[in-house]
């Protein structure tokens, strides 16, 4: 049977998401618990692949079980799972779903924050980055407008990437907005994302703000299709990925939204 | 001349903020970094002293440094200090003061937050205690309520203490509420607080919300005087000092509040 993980994670200590041969992994943790716990050896696919150091208040994966799994008890299941996992990673549901139902293709939509502070914060140490200028949201919204709609964000994806895959988004939102007097977020919204490309969005907004290029520059920049044109990646401990969008149907018609909304709500 | 220092500090790795022989104290290691910094050695008095490990989002000390400092400018002084300083103790603002001024004597109110979460949350890992029964807010209320006002806070009060100081406090607010789906926060505002007494006083509400005890027993736990009788002390990493109220006179008449209000609006 397939169930959906509801998961969050702090990508601090991990090579990103996908399992890699030398470093630690989400899904290796993850697929190593679920394993011991299920008792035969279980695959985890996520929605997407974070990269290495980036963080998930909300990250959705699907895996199949034994029928067996169910009987025990998802409640239970639950507390053992997170209990196996480090505290880097939390389940916060269970959701069984239909055999059709896939965490990366299914997926209608996909939300990213980026978090910067412009002040020494110790709280904030490794969950957002410091800027040593100060942030103009309105010169960096102004920016991020040309970025909206459905475009082709080629400049803004990793190199080395599939050549053959499209890289044209539907960027639905892209907010800088002030949520305390030291501290900015970026909101992006859209149906899709490249490799990297939240991190070279936000490194390039950092360099309109410092003045070395002009919010219309953004037009050339697109129309480039070309990463060299682009501002330098920004680091990844200020990303989140923190919501990810399904159509109605995947979901059990009994789910009780509050696991889910008690990460999302929160940022 | 004297300054006040408005502070922000982790306190996962102190043993609070007072200096002790073996351990790191955030005041041993802000007194070295002042001494290297103004090239004689300084001193520094705590608004209060935060036990080990508790944290502190706002917190102010004073010190009394060399002429000379001022001529070299606080703005890169502060820049320098906290380049100095461990990514857990951060300063935020130098503030020349009167001679008069004293962070702990001068203080007329204090307010500590404690928070506490039901789920697993991998971002609140040492910063918020995590709970395994759902937390009934107005339950807790109706107890705390009782606890509002001037009244003798013996039976919140770490034994071994001066028995020749008063145990009287006047707690202005104990406001228990729901701020996320999974996370509640205890803010608590007083002259003064009794050591270990807010953990005392959040240990035993935790009681009354398990059942153990009713919310009216508050009165006769009061009137105890007895240590023994209240509920156990919570963990320290839960609690955060927040705020340190001075009269108007103890601060310039040009201070610009933005430096603190960056860190106590966040909160």
């Amino acid at each position: 049977m397939r169930v959906f993980l509801e998961l969050q994670f702090d990508g601090t200590d991990f090579c990103g998401w996908q399992r890699q041969p030398q470093a630690p992994s989400v899904q290796s943790v993850l697929e190593d618990v679920l394993s011991r716990w299920a008792g035969v050896r279980v695959g985890v696919v996520g929605c997407g692949r974070t990269d290495s150091g980036v963080h998930a208040s909300y990250f959705v994966a699907h895996t199949d079980l034994p029928e067996t799994c169910a009987e025990r008890g998802w409640e239970d299941g639950l507390r053992r799972i997170n209990g196996m996992l480090p505290p880097s990673i939390a389940v916060a549901a269970v959701v069984p779903v239909s055999g059709q139902a896939h965490a990366r293709f299914s997926a209608s939509e996909r939300t990213y924050v980026y978090r910067l502070h412009e002040a020494k914060d110790v709280f904030l140490q490794g969950k957002s980055v410091r800027v040593y200028r100060p942030l103009d949201v309105q010169r960096m919204q102004a920016a991020a407008d040309f970025l909206v709609g459905t475009k082709d964000f080629a400049c803004f994806c990793k190199s080395g990437t599939d050549p053959h895959a499209t890289t044209w988004c539907d960027l639905h939102r892209v907010d800088v907005t002030r949520v305390a007097p030291h501290r900015v977020e970026v909101v992006l919204t859209a149906n899709r994302f490249l490799r990297n490309m939240v991190r070279a969005i936000v490194g390039t907004l950092l360099e309109v703000n410092s003045g070395r290029r002009q919010p219309e520059d953004m037009w050339d920049l697109l129309a480039s299709c070309d990463r060299t044109q682009a501002g330098k990646s920004a680091p990844a401990c200020g990303l989140y990925l923190t919501d990810v969008v399904y159509p109605d149907e995947i979901w059990p018609a009994d789910w009780d939204r509050f696991a889910r909304r008690a990460w999302v709500e929160r940022d």
